[in-house]
């Protein structure tokens, strides 16, 4: 147990130590950053059986913990999963750096020269209940965009984070870096988290990534901007002019290849004049993919076999093979749904007609509209931004999947030969 | 005496209507919105006697708000100040819509469209306490960018504030848009700006523009993001390279040309090689031009007429003709002043060393560092946004001057043909 002052003081002192070390990473070359990222992956790979060793530790200690048997696997490291936490790194190389990266720039009629360049944002404080590669990929992303890092990890993962930590730490001063540019909150007192929060002259970016209370819990103690989204009630319309093939696939994707992440779809809206001809083929589709589904009167009315859906459904994140599905009159009603119950995150539209594509796009407040393709595209890969560090579903900053450039701010930069304001 | 129930259910209406209006508005057309601004500005045109009558009562109660002899100035409408706030108007006509901006786009591998567009934020909640030009700014700023507004102006200026609110609403109809599209808050009552705080679902972004008091007031009661910058402790750093006449010209206007803003010199910084040939030359035209002089040890010895300098000078935006003055041994004593006592606003180096000129622009973690130019550059006019609500030191969403893309968010448009995840 440790003391509450002394806590205290522990977690500023990494925050001071942070903020220092920003300012060396914020102009430190693309090359040593890149060379960082190298020579982490292949210590990483040296250092596999330890890291295995370590994350032992940590799965005897799962059951103290209540962790389910999926929940330990996820947590175990192996050689194939080392590789792979190592090869991320790697990938990150490649990536452009945004440091530096020209936005604007203009010769004002005075005969300045204004240039907003883009520089990195600081500090960013990490915190996560993910598997242990999520140690690895945020120092990288927060690394290569030239911030520093507090790592804050699940208590159930520490031994494997600590080792992860040590290895990729190990490396700062070898490529040049300063040796705080990533450092690790080493206890797993929970008010460790409360002080760090409050640091909001020496934190930059708090970001949370977990389940809602700890995103909730994050987002009410911030004194720092924070990069979140709370939950991802996505949806599919299938309109009326929609190609069922087509439609079915996209459903049955959307809810079925990965139905624990956000950008799974938990409601189906039909529209009404094509639901008796959709419906069937989606259910039985769906109900093979091992979805129980839970329909309105009007769904239920064409396949009976659907769980009755409440009020409360439309409002759910199952993150489970659990699909709600109702019947609407129009693509305004489906629009009306959406806005009423969604939460911003993703929504899709299957259609063939231009204008409703255009107006679902138009009108559906969301961070990602997409059009004839399933909800599990808004990904930072799968949208080109190489990797992510997070989905943001406010409009503040950044909105949808957050990489490299996220993890920026910009800085306005003028040179001139004298002027002054007349 | 407003009921605080009532209020609350008050204020909660706007919100939502302007939340309603905001799903029309950001879908209206570019040429509706400039017509708006342009039959705005034609009605407050024929409406100038009107508006002035309106004022005359302002005028009237100015004293028993204490307001000084220049406040009162400041509050006056007369022809010619009507005249320019309705040709302010019609500059945000020329302005570029942001909305519907491509910021990125790509074909994916799988053949997946994806664009990354500009869209409105939805709701602003703009506080201000000051003059009533700055109601018909903020209207035209957030109309513009697809936004729509609830103004909430200074007592002192509540007459005028509602003349010529009326006149923009009126316009609204006719021009297309949504009749909510632009509200203000009629009451006075200081708690209806606590309530609209808390509404984080329907507003989407509030600025306060006003006193450090009304700013940290703001961004300790708001519930969704804020736009702010609590203050501008501006440096003008000479260094031992530098041009002294341009340096000379430059800390005067920095200083000099508008004390009271915050973009503005506070602070004085002079290299010890070149500070017994500056020093004198700039004592002389900064008391020519009514400036008080407050020196460290080292620049008093140079200018013994110098009023001595404390500690608390260093973190003292005074917005008035007073500058502090300090000697330092580098470069990196400059740097490492400005951020201690800065605060991250506006910072200038006047030299002609290429290597100084890139270490301070690389090293000063500031919205704006301006090489051999006046601070007072650091504006939306100046910079060639155009127009600005309001300048921003926070390093989320938007830092330095803020127009009319930094009251945008982004949204995701993927379009495809049937993809989905494998």
């Amino acid at each position: 147990m440790t003391d509450h002052t002394d806590l205290s003081r522990a977690c500023r002192a990494i925050a001071e130590r942070a903020k220092s070390a920003s300012r060396t990473l914020a102009n430190a070359p693309g090359a040593a950053k890149d060379d960082w990222l190298r020579r982490s992956a292949a210590s990483l790979r040296r250092h596999a059986d330890e890291l295995i060793a370590a994350n032992r530790n940590d799965i005897a200690a799962a059951p103290d913990y209540g962790l389910s048997a999926a929940a330990i696997d996820r947590l175990t490291l192996d050689p194939k999963r080392v590789e792979s936490i190592a090869s991320a790194l790697e990938s990150v190389i490649a990536l452009p750096d945004p440091v530096g990266e020209v936005i604007t720039s203009s010769r004002r009629p005075n005969g300045l020269d204004v240039t907003q360049i883009r520089v990195p944002l600081g500090v960013v404080l990490f915190i996560y209940e993910s598997r242990p590669n999520v140690t690895a990929d945020a120092a990288a992303l927060c690394v290569k965009s030239g911030n520093t890092v507090i790592l804050r990890g699940g208590k159930e993962a520490l031994h494997s984070n600590l080792a992860i930590h040590r290895i990729l730490a190990d490396e700062l001063p070898h490529a040049g870096l300063p040796a705080d540019a990533v450092q690790l909150v080493g206890t797993t007192d929970r008010e460790a988290v409360g002080h760090l929060l409050g640091m909001e002259g020496l934190i930059d970016l708090a970001i949370p990534r977990g389940g809602e209370s700890l995103i909730r819990r994050v987002a009410a103690e911030a004194r720092m901007p924070v990069l979140k989204h709370y939950h991802g009630n996505c949806h599919v319309y299938v309109d009326a002019s929609a190609d069922v093939p087509t439609a079915v696939k996209i459903i049955v994707n959307a809810k079925a290849q990965r139905p624990g992440v956000c950008n799974a779809a938990e409601t189906l809206l039909v529209h009404r004049a094509i639901a008796p001809r959709f419906l069937p083929a989606a259910a039985d589709a769906l109900i093979g993919a091992g979805v129980e589904l839970r329909g309105d009167e009007p769904s239920r009315s064409i396949v009976p076999s659907m769980v009755p859906a409440t009020e409360a459904d439309w409002d759910t994140e199952y993150l489970a093979k659990i699909l709600a599905v109702g019947v609407v009159d129009s693509l305004d009603a489906a629009i009306e749904h959406i806005t009423k119950h969604g939460s911003g995150h993703t929504d899709a539209i299957v259609t063939t007609d231009l204008a409703s594509a255009r107006r679902f796009v138009a009108e559906v407040d969301s961070a990602a509209v997409i059009v004839n393709a399933s909800t599990r595209f808004n990904d930072g890969g799968e949208l080109g931004l190489g990797a992510e560090i997070g989905i943001s579903t406010d409009k503040f900053h950044a909105r949808g999947p957050c990489g490299l450039r996220e993890l920026t701010t910009t800085k306005w930069v003028v040179h001139g030969d004298g002027q002054v304001r007349g």
